[in-house]
């Protein structure tokens, strides 16, 4: 009967049974857990926080990359055997939502040197609290290519909902779109994949309680 | 009917069930099998390959801190919830095995910011073969400690051993050391774990042939 | 006569006579120059642009972490000497100018590890072209701190002063702005200390011709 | 009348006059003072320890690149001109002193993405007291190679004396080895050159108490 205690055992069962296979979820383990922790913790210094929120963005990015389409591809080892295995496809990007998803960006830089990072800004307007885009500044031939949509925090989820329309408006294909999250609640995954079924969410936690205070701490901002 | 075929997909099978419970494996997944298939490739250039091989020791590195004990830790949250989390203990260090093993220093640091990471130098005696230790530079009270020991690949077995056996003239208790590794053949497996059966052993492959130009190509030295 | 030909050699003097004791250029050495050569050469990949275009901006960073203010610090050896040293005062923050300016944040929190970043963006109204504030997030009590504005080209310098004048606007003092900038032409050293005579600014060339591709090839979008 | 009190302003004139033109001295700003004093410091953490160390570092390889030789390049911008820049040559190396040594070759990668790093490990014997190399890994045709000898501290001398030894006994020529070093005695400067005059040395601070304490600090090892 402790209403406030966030029941972290009960969320890391079947979401992907009740969310459908587009739905992907980090592997619980007890590193990821601590990361987890950590960010939760108020208590926790700015250092720490950047710190620790870079893991788990990097863990998410390196999941992430598994959604991304490869190919077989036999190659010589330095000792003439022949090598069995695969080569990750060109035609990616990344496409931050402003202002917490630019936390992403190094993380997907620190894995894939040279892609291309794109940039949404969405703002709900001040009388009719519709999200607006404000900005986009997005790869050439976007179209063409899957993309990596970061955003660390969702709560309503209408950013996303937002974020998605733009891409889609710039002819990039729903099934391309594959969004690396690390805390969603469960209303904001239903409400994206209700309106995109074919986008691909990945998160490491989904939580009634989404941690809104992300980004203003990790950039220190307001 | 090719002899020289490194057959992948058979070596991604129940490794667990073969080499008992202190045996582990980074899950393998696409992007992992794209690390290896890197490193494996002799066309590599030096400058992806110690990118690659810098992502895929990260993997593993945090997969490895998996093995060391946390504890439950309830932290308030920013709203004043109560999360229900983990933390890890206090105690841990790195050691080394020179040289491949210093390559992963630094993802083991990026890590853990302020772990301490001793190192460990072992020379085959030119007359006799033996493995003779030449050097070891260890955290005080390593002991008391639980021990990441780092040896990127293994092809015998024979310098872990050594340098487990000097970790418990040491006093570290067997079941304190756990292994970081990226490659590693069967019977090095085996004959770690037949001398040590309390040792845990983390990979992402095994495979008969080694990459035994892991240092030489990641260092650019003889 | 190769009117074409960038006299590197002449804008190499007496920057500081010519724009006054607010202007700060980077000691040019030839690690210096290279990294302007790469970032200059069309012919850059864009993996080799970022990792040059991260070194400059590290050591323009490091340079600019001068025009702060430090005190004398005492303190005390581990074999027990005092030692006359200096600290780095707090209350200091980054901002940078969307886009060019982000690829610089990742420099700075290199350096300070824990410092607040705040974010300004600025476009050309289409039909005015004057300079418009899109977005701004800054830190808390901006007010009482030093900013390092960061804003990698500067070609007219209109963007710095718009920029600046939102600075003044949440009461950043003048004199407590150091302007972090890789290339600027001469024309906008003078507007800006022109408008914002009591501005810091830090660069590592001044030349006729900015380089105006960096922001797309740093982030790879049109 | 302090006897204990290092006098920093004392050490900040003239070496370049008292050591000869192959001694050279990272400019000493606010900066890199603040560096030198966290480091000084015995009340620092090993996480700050670690994170200003590696900034020195930076500092002092970026700067030691200025030793080795570049060529003119005349490039193509993007929009046509040709810029009159430089390039570095090809056929450089690091070498790291163990175990201080290998703090630095973090830094030098970060600044030469592909650079080969040998290893020297050098111990005294126990008997004789005499420096006696254990460990050499050289890369491959050192002796046509510049060498970016690596050792943060040096209080006697003797072991960068030993490793210069070592390397001209690989032929590798007396001009060709740049020593990068944070920390000094003067002693310690005198005696190399001495040996080597024409060896370069470049560091940050000489000082008659040289923090012998970086190693363990730095490693967490005794």
């Amino acid at each position: 009967m402790e209403p406030d205690l966030i029941q972290n055992s009960q969320v890391h069962h079947n979401n992907i049974e009740e969310f459908g296979p587009k739905f992907k979820k980090l592997r619980i383990t007890d590193n990821v857990r601590e990361l987890q922790t950590v960010l939760r913790d108020k208590s926790t210094s700015r250092g720490d926080f950047i710190f620790f929120a870079d893991r788990l963005i990097r863990l998410v990015v390196e999941e992430g990359l598994n959604q991304l389409p490869y190919r077989t591809s036999k190659v010589t080892t330095p000792t003439g055997q022949v090598y069995d295995g695969l080569r990750y496809e060109k035609g990616n990007c990344g496409v931050s939502i402003m202002r917490s998803g630019e936390a992403m960006e190094q993380g997907l830089r620190d894995c894939c040197r040279s892609i291309r990072i794109g940039k949404i800004l969405i703002q709900s307007d001040e009388d009719t609290h519709e999200a607006k885009i404000v900005y986009a500044k997005l790869p050439p031939d976007i179209a063409d290519r899957k993309v990596l949509l970061m955003y660390p925090i969702m709560s309503t989820g209408n950013t996303v909902v937002k974020a998605c329309t733009i891409l889609k408006d710039h002819k990039v294909r729903e099934e391309n779109i594959i969004l690396l999250n690390l805390f969603t609640t469960p209303q904001a995954v239903h409400l994206v994949l209700n309106k995109f079924p074919e986008v691909t969410i990945l998160t490491s936690e989904v939580h009634p309680v989404a941690p809104n205070h992300f980004g203003q701490k990790y950039f220190g901002t307001e």
